[in-house]
């Protein structure tokens, strides 16, 4: 592998020059530059990973498209995402859709799919067609985050057992003895919080107790307050709420402090995924926490792995193939119990 | 690979419709759009928006630089910005730098200054000749929130009013009667939120008050929590908790709860800028609110303007001119009242 000092002494110039040259800066003559390139040629220099992509017209970023930025998973998520990609020389760029299919589509086209090596999706908000033509350009997308890994979406992508997560959400509501729980999901019902719910359903089903209420909302900290409140005008006699997520499970601990019910004594409540908000809450949330750094870190290395196999380009994304799609599945979510759970008040 | 002139004569359209309907720019009607993303899909063409790009020295898109994209508030302030930017129909590329000037730099080098028509830095960690670097490379720089209007940083930018969103804070304590209050500063003594302190030092001065004590933490919640024990263990008389930003005020509110004490009954606590948190704290913080919106309109539209006048290029930043260096000043920071601030308890 022959150095940029080399490729200097060979074009006769200073390995500044070199360096400016691939970097499309500074001001260098045409005919040095062409003696640059060509020294660059003949000896095969590989420049760095930046260099060559501004070289090339690449820029050396992966893209990560986030549905809200305002939710604060996100931006935990896109710092993990960016240590990893740190690592092979990249740069994220985010670009945030606003959970629009529309704005997704038009980032893919004009920004992601165009200016990065990869993008990452950490939604299943755009259309998977889009998500297919950006492929068959011959950018890789990696789903990060999907929901349920024994329904593979037919791109790449790194699958979370979220029912599980639901599971043993339900599973430690029942332990401590509640019987009357009720659940906000904070998606539609067929929306990407169903698998979260499910393993709820199972949990309950399972050890043979009622099913209880259920209220669909916004993934929110206020949409979880709004159900809260809701389903306890409902029913007044509910121990424990179960969110599909630690937003509304926040929403579901200030809608208590309102009510004056003390949380755990009055009100139990649990919450899928350990953001930095759950242990920062007063009374730190009980959650199900997603190995949200191993999952950036699976994702990143999938989409690098894609990116140097040209995986999607030509044949393979014009006719997919399921069997080749990669899917890469994370360690398992694990139950986080912290303050905010505990055993149900005396009826 | 087709050109941009045979989709247009494809599809029966001028070649700056294609343009437009790939940009999503200008009016085109959506009968023309399909025809024209029929052409394009027909022919297989690719927009190479990244070569173009790089040729023209420019993307339609806007590079926003934050420092901390884990701290709540520059999710909110990208939220805002995209709404302003998509005014325009540029699309915001998110750069987060996380406090590291050098990862500033490498940002500014190869992504935000190459692939974008203009930058927008939310923070003063970069290292300022970075920034001029940029400018003179011919593209426009706005700093977003220059915390000192009466000391311009000889960068275009949009200044808002901190000294006096700190001293709004001090004067209200003041007049619900604290006279012990404590002070947690978000940055180093000289840092970013020196002007946010000087503005409370100047109501307790104005007032006649002691200045009491200050503790320099990091700009988290926890940095607060952690900044509001040491100030109770030092002195426990202190009856209020002044922040020059939110999350140490929300730190600092945790910290009662986990020492007992009842806020605002026993510790009153504000902060300074009005995040979302501090409306869905629970009790809801008192804050001085700074104009968020406000300000990213006004830095999306001053960068504009830059990039349309084609300012900071050829000779003008190679002598900047202190006088022609734009600063736009937003609507003053306001008190909004809640439930974090009233009498300090008797002695």
């Amino acid at each position: 592998m022959p150095t940029l000092n080399e490729v200097a002494r060979h074009a006769g110039v200073t390995p500044a020059t070199v360096s400016n040259v691939l970097r499309n800066r500074g001001r260098v003559g045409e005919t040095t530059r062409q003696r640059v390139l060509e020294a660059v040629a003949a000896l095969g220099y590989r420049p760095h990973l930046a260099a060559r992509a501004l070289a090339e017209g690449r820029a050396p970023t992966l893209a990560l498209m986030v549905s809200s930025i305002a939710n604060p998973f996100y931006p935990e998520f896109a710092l993990a995402v960016e240590r990893a990609a740190r690592t092979s020389g990249h740069f994220v760029i985010i670009c945030n859709t606003n959970e629009d299919p529309l704005t997704g589509r038009a980032y893919l086209d004009q920004i992601a799919g165009t200016l990065s090596e990869g993008v990452l999706v950490t939604n299943a908000n755009l259309d998977f067609a889009d998500l297919h033509t950006t492929e068959a350009r011959g950018t890789p997308v990696v789903l990060c985050m999907w929901e349920r890994p024994h329904e593979p979406p037919g791109l790449p992508c790194v699958a979370v057992d979220f029912r599980l997560a639901g599971e043993l959400a339900g599973q430690h509501l029942l332990a401590l003895g509640h019987r009357r729980i009720g659940a906000i999901v904070g998606s539609k019902a067929t929306g990407v919080h169903a698998a979260r719910y499910q393993g709820f359903v199972d949990a309950l089903h399972a050890a043979g107790a009622p099913k209880g209420r259920v209220k669909h909302a916004l993934d929110t900290i206020q949409g979880g307050y709004t159900a809260t409140r809701a389903l306890l005008d409902a029913d007044p006699t509910i121990t424990a709420i179960f969110a599909t997520n630690d937003l509304p499970a926040l929403g579901a601990m200030h809608a208590a402090a309102d009510l004056g019910l003390s949380v755990p004594g009055e009100l139990s409540v649990i919450g899928i995924t350990d953001i930095q908000l759950a242990r920062e809450s007063r009374p730190a949330l009980t959650t199900v926490a997603v190995p949200t750094v191993e999952v950036a870190g699976l994702a990143v290395s999938l989409l690098r792995e894609l990116i140097e196999s040209s995986y999607g380009q030509a044949g393979k994304a014009a006719a997919p193939d399921a069997v080749t799609v990669p899917m890469r599945i994370s360690s398992p979510p694990e139950l986080v119990v912290r303050a905010s759970t505990g055993v149900p008040r005396s009826p």
